[in-house]
């Protein structure tokens, strides 16, 4: 079975996850030819500097990618450069001319997957992302797959490894959120430009492709709802600890039946309270963990190093050979599902809820004025209480759930009320019994 | 999309997992036509007793599966009659004459899935099989395809939710097994015959399938050493408490390089004291979870639930989407891949770590002789501790890993020896650290 022409592969890229791909093609290549059938030969990798990969035999190396693309004798392009362009402009170009793609490119697949999609259909060939979203975690080929028999009602999970890290840390040590970000930094957890991790980019990106895949919708980073963790206080962790909880960056894809009977999907990446008794509490550092909610399989969770060289390089490869193994059988694997084009629900129809811990002067009327504020928007109120005396006097509240835009109307209004000193903490919280 | 023929399906068994696929089938039937790009069609059911299937439409009703087998208009069979005959008969003759197989039958599966797979080959046609091992958990399409390009070192988890709810009322309420048997029983969690689940052979089907998939071997309920947990004691689980550990029936599938560098591997089921603090320890009732370790993507987790009709009937119409989808284009999934015919370790060979509770005499020498009798069969010791005195003296020992013979031999002779009145507790040791 191992005799076949050999499947040709081209590598776009050649850094942490790239040099892991072509490690790993290497020394699994015995194992690797008898899975798919065929030997897998890499023919050619891309790099912007030629000079700087000691570790890939000099004549595979170019630094011209989309003339690797185009040569006749590449089967399949693997493509791990990351950001929008040149990938995207390099992997039409590769599925127009008949190649299969394997991408692990986030941003790319969660900004516009409908024109890749569509150019891969109208090639016949494969598209297949699952080194995108939490690294070596099998998530969207279940999600393709497994589940394509059941009717998936919400993913929520940890999938960016850098603000799980800093908000773990902030979380033991009580650090604020600058101390952490350079304790992340020096120790490599953090890029040298956190902006896509701390800002939630890379979380809302992977919230998109997830929504998509869970509600088989198209949905783009512009349809996500996306905070990012740079206004976490020590404040809010020292609350969310007096509250039994500790705070997550947590991705949140949800289908949700309106009032007026029409099913939308809404999709968030933001920093929330869960209670510590959530298995989500306890992923630390540079693991992801995402929860999956079906309505015959009930809850399923997927837990393992959401990002790294060789745990990402473990999806690329499985990519690999799966679209290998359908070159050689000539045939495809599932293409783009889309078929239900649920609407957008914006974040401010989403129900949530909110931990709102307020300083206010120590005078009566306080809690009846803060509780008229809730009772107009219409947000009930689960539980209360005030901590400290005089000038440390603390409320603080938890409500029940409600529409986004109540809750945040609630906590405007709270802060112009003469008695508040100041909103201390307010943050959503998730995954607690009853929602 | 949904224009296409119909794929026509026939069901075999109409109990809790067939029903709720009858069920799923009709209340979904809109999404599933578009996920596969034809409409999926229940073209006949076969039960043992027509008459107790109000559920179904009478005209799909039959009672000769043999003759619904062999309907020229049945594009893909689903068995969920479990058990090896007729079931195996049944699913042979629907591969021979081109029709693709869907099967939660992990008793078959473990039995013979080689001959079940070279029938589907030579038809080149689909055999599926994802709700065979835990329930709706996404385990099997993860190990065969996500981590296809990876080396998976060791699989281990909790597989059947009988046992998980058994052993953790006895941990939970200091029951013994009788007890805890009974309460199963009255509560559905553990059939009139508990014989499968309680004697290990359901979680040791599952470990055969689960060390074939992972090693890319064939493995069978013959290569599996199994213990149930029908011994496991009141006495046990507190020994276990006293370490911080609970016991849990796990199911290890290894691959072991050995001394004479030969690759092989080691499956087995058998009741284990695993740490508190270690993720499995904390899946309750019945609820499955598996670890998988693999050289790249490090340690993955799959959690969810492991059995009951709608959970594992989500797994089967995954595999009925995919097969139909592959049925719709024309083309076939990943076939067997058993090409590393790795030979099997038996258990005597295989490294462990074994606890042993000594009812001893309160007199000098009693640790020097046990240890001794450790010493001789180079088995070394990790911790050892004494507790009470008197008639109630306890000598607790933990090794460290080694052979299961070597292990095995020291308890057979540290029973012999004149100031042991009792082995109170001997049990394997599983994820504690430095495994």
């Amino acid at each position: 079975m191992t005799g076949g022409a050999p499947v040709k592969i081209a590598l776009l890229g050649c850094g942490v996850v790239g040099s892991q791909v072509v490690r790993l093609l290497d020394e699994q290549a015995a194992d690797l030819a008898a899975r798919v059938g065929a030997p897998l030969q890499l023919v050619g990798v891309a790099v912007r500097r030629p000079a700087r990969h000691p570790e890939v035999p000099a004549h595979l190396l170019t630094d011209d990618p989309a003339a690797l693309v185009a040569r006749d004798d590449v089967d399949l392009v693997v493509e791990v450069i990351g950001g929008i362009e040149p990938a995207r402009t390099l992997l039409l170009a590769a599925l127009e001319s008949g190649k299969s793609v394997v991408s692990a490119n986030k941003a790319l697949l969660a900004d516009d997957s409908a024109t890749l999609h569509e150019a891969a259909s109208r090639a016949g060939v494969d598209l297949y992302y699952e080194a995108a979203v939490a690294g070596a975690i099998p998530l969207l080929r279940p999600l393709r797959e497994s589940l394509a028999g059941d009717r998936i009602n919400r993913v929520m999970g940890i999938v960016n490894g850098t603000t799980n890290f800093i908000l773990s840390r902030m979380d033991a040590t009580g650090a604020g959120f600058d101390d952490a970000l350079a304790e992340a930094t020096a120790l490599g957890y953090a890029e040298a430009d956190p902006t896509a991790d701390v800002d939630g980019y890379d979380a809302a990106a992977k919230a998109a492709i997830l929504a998509g895949l869970a509600f088989h919708t198209r949905v783009t980073m512009s349809d996500v709802h996306r905070e990012g963790i740079g206004d976490v206080t020590a404040a809010d962790l020292a609350s969310a600890r007096a509250m039994g909880c500790t705070v997550k960056l947590l991705a949140i894809c949800e289908r949700i039946v309106g009032a007026d009977g029409v099913e939308r999907v809404a999709v968030r990446a933001h920093p929330a309270m869960i209670p510590r008794a959530h298995p989500l509490a306890t992923v630390g550092d540079a693991y992801n963990a995402v929860f999956v909610e079906a309505a015959a399989a009930g809850s399923l969770m997927f837990y393992g190093r959401g990002a790294g060289g060789a745990p990402t390089a473990s999806a690329v490869l499985g990519d690999i050979v799966a679209v290998a193994r359908n070159r050689v059988s000539g045939s495809r694997g599932a293409g783009e599902s889309a078929y239900a084009h649920l609407p957008v629900q914006s974040i401010g129809e989403v129900d949530t809820r909110y931990h709102v811990a307020l300083d206010v002067n120590d005078e009566p009327g306080v809690l009846a004025g803060a509780a008229q504020a809730f009772a107009e928007q219409g947000v009930s109120i689960q539980t209360v209480r005030q901590e400290g005396r005089g000038d440390a006097a603390t409320l603080v509240l938890v409500t029940h759930a409600a529409p986004d835009a109540a809750l945040d109307a609630t906590v405007q209004k709270l802060a112009q009320m003469p008695f508040v000193r100041r909103a201390a903490s307010v943050m959503r919280v998730e995954g607690m019994a009853g929602d």
